[in-house]
């Protein structure tokens, strides 16, 4: 089952492999500098196009619930109410929330968009992921936009997945087949993760037909159980969005069957999210079991991920086990469930560590659970001359996870979390810069 | 109003002259070495002894809301019970929690404790902080016992305060005087930090006739608005509690005064908690106004204060303000409360960064929200040769903070929260160590 990976180009081979274009779609993108309008220094800025050969009818997304949305998510909320979608405009580098002209900005380049392509400005899908308060370059996005548009082809994801990364070590693609067709997504995000709704950008193509009706609610259900069941920093971004399409050229044979590869590719993608969130040397993977409301558990298993000193430890490799029980019982007492943490098994590698009202800690299960922790490492850090801390690979060389299982006896529910550590990379990435 | 400490004696005269006992109390300490159970390295523990002159049925306390509470939580809960309490002993190293044993360890101990003094083992309120899930060693601290009762004497709480310490980088105590009375209080604290009912361990002495009456609620109001309104790094520890006696030995001229002192020195002390961080460079104070319900004021303050991203930016004297008005959406967008976050104002360090719907940056106020965040620092950091980080000074040169405001217009609500930044050296402390 564990997947490794042993250099860069073995991994992007693998991305390659799954970014694989279902029919009616195409792909481009652009690079360009421009300077910012809150600072002096130019930047540079990738944009991408997802293109449907038709506009189809039959697409769904869902948004972060972020009381301060950025501009493309309102107006991705208004496009939920349009006929057709024919195409999707990213932008990295500025997520356009919370300036004065930010939504007139977006309409603007999804006009360019729409002009371009030939169709109504209101089938263009804008998402922005970036920094949060500076003005999007619209004029400079506009004319950046045909290198966009002379660029697109059918094939592959794999340019686009490169493209709207920030942060982002590597490019994160996920594929899956029903009968003859293909659903493919591709996501970016590597901070400000704690999607309540999505994670900060992911786009599905599926060439599929599976009628709006049938997809909302199914891409709604999917989200809440992957891509709303991660965490990496508990903060929940602006800009959240996943968007599905559907270019419908390929019958579906089967609606569950599709809900089911659907689930598997945005299951695999959320990890990956996971997996190439700023500084994370460790997957958390937290299962829940046995607790009387599923509310509940997803609950616990977030206050276990969030746990700045659960992260430290598993960071540190550290069985710091009492660490992960307290971070049980603060969840409990502060919302009173009627919940007895003493009734709760707790296993860390498959190594029960408390069971029966106390814990059961012994040399050899600390050995044991030390080793889960070193084997599940991705890699251990090393400050450089300057005391700045970098990730040492830009792949990942393993898909295994730390698994950590909390568990009552009784009740059927079985939730899942996907968390990560805190790491001295972490606080490289967001402390050691100056903007 | 800014205190400043030029060296560690300067800070060290400062708690001497606020750790002033009040009449009616005398304090103990011992140091031993054991060894722990689950490992076979000695460990050192330090024992601390508050003693009534008399026992007084005047006290107060309030525990942790985790639930998974320490044995002392559960046993001082009972002494609430109790006619009077004469005794408070305090250990270090290990928190005596989820063991099978635990609660009679502690009540051992109490025994022993009301033995050398003559009085109950009930009268004897137990604490203990430090690693969770190991035994307490009652036996050696029983042996250890008459050392601490030999040191007892009045005049100061100096040595208890540094006595109770365990990754404190300094001793911590608050005085005020009433009348001809006095309050003082010492806690400790440093990690494991946001309490739901009081940090990690505090003690309030007085002299001052207050009946148990009117001292409890009143100490678990201002414990609310003082110890409750702190957050380190979110992590609710499962020994929190705060311990309050009075000796009765000074008539206690005016309740309400009584409460404003008590309230000053909670504050004061439960700052200096925050400042004392694990890693801690800025403290944070986040007022909240003009929201309809103080709960969820008290909520956008912590979602502030516990925002990764918003800790590392400060961290870093970086002023990415999004990331504060991101926090604030992403806890209103979950909660789902009819507030608009574009109604509100954002200011950091008295400059609006946020007004009127929209961010107003300019190279300017940039300039004076770094300015800010660079006059409120404690220290910058540097790692050493082996990438480990560690404060540099052992006394809080300063006590500026962080001053960030988020209010709304119209209401009255005025909640103010205090956090602090995450560091490399939090990172240190947490994770480059195995235990």
């Amino acid at each position: 089952m564990t997947k490794t990976f042993a250099n860069e180009s073995e991994h992007q081979a693998f991305v390659a492999a799954q970014a694989v274009m279902p029919q009616g779609f195409r792909a481009g993108t652009t690079r360009f500098e421009f300077v910012p309008a809150e600072v002096t220094k130019p930047a540079k800025m990738n944009l991408t196009l997802l293109v449907a050969d038709e506009p189809t009818t039959n697409f769904a997304a869902v948004f972060t619930r972020n009381a301060v949305a950025g501009a493309p998510v309102l107006i991705g909320r208004q496009r939920l109410a349009q006929e057709r979608v024919g195409a999707i405009i990213i932008n990295n580098k500025i997520s356009n929330v919370g300036t004065a002209t930010g939504v007139a900005d977006a309409e603007a380049v999804c006009h360019a968009v729409g002009q371009a392509l030939n169709i109504p400005a209101q089938a263009v899908m804008p998402a922005s992921t970036g920094v949060i308060g500076w003005r999007l370059p619209s004029e400079a996005i506009v004319q950046a936009l045909p290198g966009a548009v002379s660029s697109l082809s059918a094939g592959s994801l794999a340019s686009a997945a490169q493209a709207i990364m920030t942060t982002d070590l590597y490019p994160k693609a996920r594929t899956a087949t029903v009968g003859g067709g293909r659903i493919t997504a591709i996501a970016k995000g590597a901070g400000m993760i704690e999607p309540n709704m999505a994670t900060m950008l992911a786009f599905v193509l599926t060439d599929l037909d599976v009628p709006r009706a049938a997809l909302r609610p199914m891409l709604a259900e999917v989200v809440d159980r992957t891509f709303n069941a991660i965490s990496i920093d508990s903060d929940t971004s602006t800009s959240d969005m996943v968007v599905a399409l559907s270019s419908g050229k390929v019958p579906c044979p089967d609606l569950a069957a599709f809900e089911q590869a659907l689930h598997d590719v945005c299951a695999r993608l959320a990890e990956d999210v996971v997996r190439n969130g700023e500084g994370v040397h460790h997957v958390i993977r937290v299962t829940v079991k046995g607790v009387p409301e599923a509310a509940w558990a997803k609950a616990i298993g977030k206050a276990i991920v969030n746990s700045p000193l659960v992260k430290t430890a598993v960071c540190g490799n550290d069985p710091n086990v009492g660490r992960v029980l307290a971070a049980v019982g603060k969840t409990i007492g502060a919302a009173g469930w009627p919940l007895d943490p003493r009734q709760a098994r707790v296993a860390m590698g498959g190594h029960a560590v408390f069971a029966n009202g106390a814990f059961c800690l012994t040399p050899a299960i600390d050995d044991l659970v030390r080793a889960h922790l070193e084997d599940t490492e991705l890699y251990t850090s090393k400050g450089n001359a300057e005391g700045m801390f970098y990730a040492p690979v830009k792949y990942p060389p393993h898909d295994r996870c730390v698994e950590i299982e909390v568990s009552w006896p009784g009740h059927a529910t079985d939730v899942v979390i996907v968390g990560a550590d805190l790491s001295h990379e972490y606080v490289t990435e967001n402390a050691d810069y100056r903007s």
